[in-house]
């Protein structure tokens, strides 16, 4: 028989992935329950009708699609099937499909739910999502998102929130981040200063390019579209723009003095820095004008966030929408939210070692098994960790010493409790230190204080 | 356009239900790593071939199954196409199915990963599975199970720790729960003390259904599947067996005398019994030789645990197996685990009200908004709340006070900061108490002791 595998692009948790990942959950949800969010969550399987058409022909093409339970072919004729349109009959196979993020499932959720819910409202999710994707280094078919949005308010204190909050989570966790800033108003009022307003995606979507390929291939990129010489010309300069924030923000001030929405979302990005001002973050804070992420449904601010010390693509990115549900039939509910993307997360602080040890075991105590005899007395030292909240083992075998106390090794538990004849007749134990290999022979009421004092659970 | 939905059996969890869940998770996750068991978590994405045999042919009805990207008809004839096979053609579209359950997975893990782990192995896994059964009061297509397993030890010193796993989850939670223990090879050697050793998955299945349609029906079901009367008869008192564990086990012990197998389990039981007697369970420990679980791949122990307080059926439940990894070429691994089902454990908390009062939020205290001028210090006020861990919110619009209040008031939030032009010019704030209506004027130390002395988050 072959060994058994699992799907390209999934994978196994081990224990020492799994710790390392439950940190980063872990540090990720106190803060966003430190600011207010409230948890949901949501079902992995969505109506194909909820997902398609929200993330453009492709993300339809990436939805890992659910075939119907029972006849799956029942509504599809005899000529309908020979014909093999895969689309129209996936369609009729398929009522269901794997959620492709968090935020279409969101935006259902608040208009399905609208009657329960206190706007604003602060939200958190953190669950997996799927994406029928080219499986390549740092990118799979299987990642957790970690999202945060707050709906139903237009303030930029809400910006300034989710800031704040990508400020703490990377500094509790370790991880020197620098948090890029736009504004889609910016960027559509330079589509209009150049005379292509109704460019604006073709714009967006090349000049996001920036950072990756240069500003050549951009302008190239322009002119395949057909955006004219004259125009990309007028865009160049905005391009290039050098400089700290506050002078960038002055010069493009000036340039696009003329145009009320682009000067609507400079004055946007000066309120949210100088809000950001006194806060003293850990985080570099830059405004980016080349910051577009492609996605067409930010309407204000645009966030993103990578690692300075490695590279590997944005950690976390968000931005506000004015129009979030908008596509469910309720109108004029306005967010901003965030999305931290936890694998990539992972990958950073593995490869930056920001982990520290990470044991592949919680356990403190090991109690050697020295057979029947010995057992009703290993079960009372047992007993006796647990109650002061240690975890630890008893081996359940009495194979040999050696045997057990190279499982201890394997698996890095730090202690390990030796019971046989002789302490069992003086009421007491002996407690191996595996780092120094000392002995120490104490009482069952030095062993319990030991415990209290030395042995504490490190996670 | 009509209202979203989500697919049938599936749900959306809000905050209030969220916090009830997550303490469940935290709950059980805790005592699984004070027992030192070890977190995986395998891809919800399993292939096919690992999913399918495993659960019987019902079992290979209900999983869902994942639609092949790209072309799904590539190796589908016309003719085979034609010919509507459901079975035959779901098995060439989809390559792929939603995970059944944790212990094929698991199964699945160990044999891949065998090279990697250290034996006696202690995993636990909290994670979703899906069936596509048909939805029910408490039958739900998506939902959560927790499960622990040591493999690799053939100890009953295992089958303790897991019931004093079960003991103290139960306990914490604070549900009276009855654990019903049983043996395979009790079983096993009744079905040969009748002469109808061949027959014993038909005799289990039968009487696995005592508890629900009573020994009649039983006998009834027995004498359907053509065992003979006089099988039936010797099986009777077996089956009537009343008083406590001892005499059970003792009762037992004279009928099935003669047979070894039978004696074996008997003896294993009187082990577990007498192990667990001196650890003062406080959920109800009874033998129970109706329990089998209809399972068939239970070996020795099989558990089962109810809530006293509510008729919901089994909220736990497991046993030991002699062979888990076989299927998948590795022999010879025992195991024995326990799954907590957390989606019954919480409609039981629900129903007896032992979360108390859940608020649909953790904040405790809401910043009002003043409007832009008295925003940098509510800004002042949040940082200082947040440095001492206090879950807070500025209400993001500058809003009536009342709709403040109101938003405050429908979030449970305990308390409310004013700090309006004469509180700023002070450097004072106003503390109001929202259940008592209190207002208590302070100084910024003031409140920072406050904070440190009367906000402490709930959970």
């Amino acid at each position: 028989m072959s060994k058994p595998s699992i799907p390209k692009g999934t994978r196994d948790f081990s224990a020492g992935e799994m710790l390392g990942r439950d940190y980063i959950f872990d540090t990720i949800r106190q803060i966003f329950r430190l600011y207010g969010y409230k948890p949901i969550e949501t079902p992995a399987m969505e109506n194909l009708t909820t997902l398609l058409g929200k993330y453009g022909d492709e993300g339809d093409r990436l939805i890992f699609r659910i075939l119907d339970s029972g006849d799956f072919l029942s509504e599809i004729g005899d000529d309908e099937l020979a014909g093999r349109d895969l689309n129209r009959l996936s369609l009729k196979m398929c009522g269901k499909g794997l959620r492709y993020d968090l935020t279409v499932p969101f935006a259902r959720y608040v208009v399905q739910h609208r009657n329960e819910i206190v706007f604003p409202f602060r939200r958190y999710q953190i669950q997996p999502v799927w994406r029928a994707d080219r499986p390549q280094k740092g990118r799979y078919r299987e990642f957790f998102q970690c999202d945060a949005d707050i709906i139903g308010s237009d303030s930029l204190l809400n910006e300034y929130e989710l800031i704040r909050i990508t400020d703490d989570i990377f500094k509790r966790l370790g991880i020197a981040a620098g948090i890029k800033i736009n504004n889609r108003k910016v960027l559509a009022g330079l589509a209009a200063y150049i005379g292509e307003a109704d460019r604006i995606i073709d714009i967006t979507v090349a000049i996001d390019k920036m950072d990756k390929t240069g500003i050549e291939s951009v302008k190239e990129e322009l002119r395949s579209k057909g955006i004219p010489d004259f125009a990309i010309g007028k865009l160049e300069p905005v391009l290039n723009l050098k400089g700290d924030t506050a002078s960038k923000l002055k010069k493009l001030e000036s340039i696009v003095a003329g145009n009320e929405t682009a000067m609507n979302g400079v004055k946007e990005l000066r309120t949210l820095f100088d809000l950001l001002e006194p806060a003293r973050l850990v985080s570099e804070l830059e405004f980016d004008l080349t910051l577009a992420r492609g996605l067409n449904y930010y309407t204000g601010a645009i966030i993103e966030v990578k690692a300075k010390d490695m590279a590997i693509g944005s950690i976390a990115g968000g931005g506000r929408y004015d129009n979030l549900t908008g596509v469910f039939g309720m109108e004029g509910v306005s967010g901003v939210g965030i999305s931290f993307g936890a694998d990539r997360i992972y990958d950073v602080m593995m490869h930056l070692n920001l982990f520290g040890e990470i044991s592949s075991s919680a356990t403190r105590v090991l109690i050697l098994n020295f057979g029947e005899e010995e057992t009703a007395y290993a079960l009372r030292l047992s007993d006796l960790l647990k109650n002061r909240n240690i975890s630890s083992e008893i081996y359940p075998d009495p194979v040999k010493i050696r045997k057990q106390m190279s499982y201890a090794d394997s698996n890095r538990i730090p202690f390990v409790v030796l019971a046989g004849e002789e302490e069992i007749r003086n009421n007491e134990v002996t407690v191996k230190v595996m780092e120094t290999g000392e002995q120490i022979r104490m009482t069952l009421n030095e062993l319990d204080l030991f415990a209290a004092n030395n042995l504490k659970m490190t996670n």
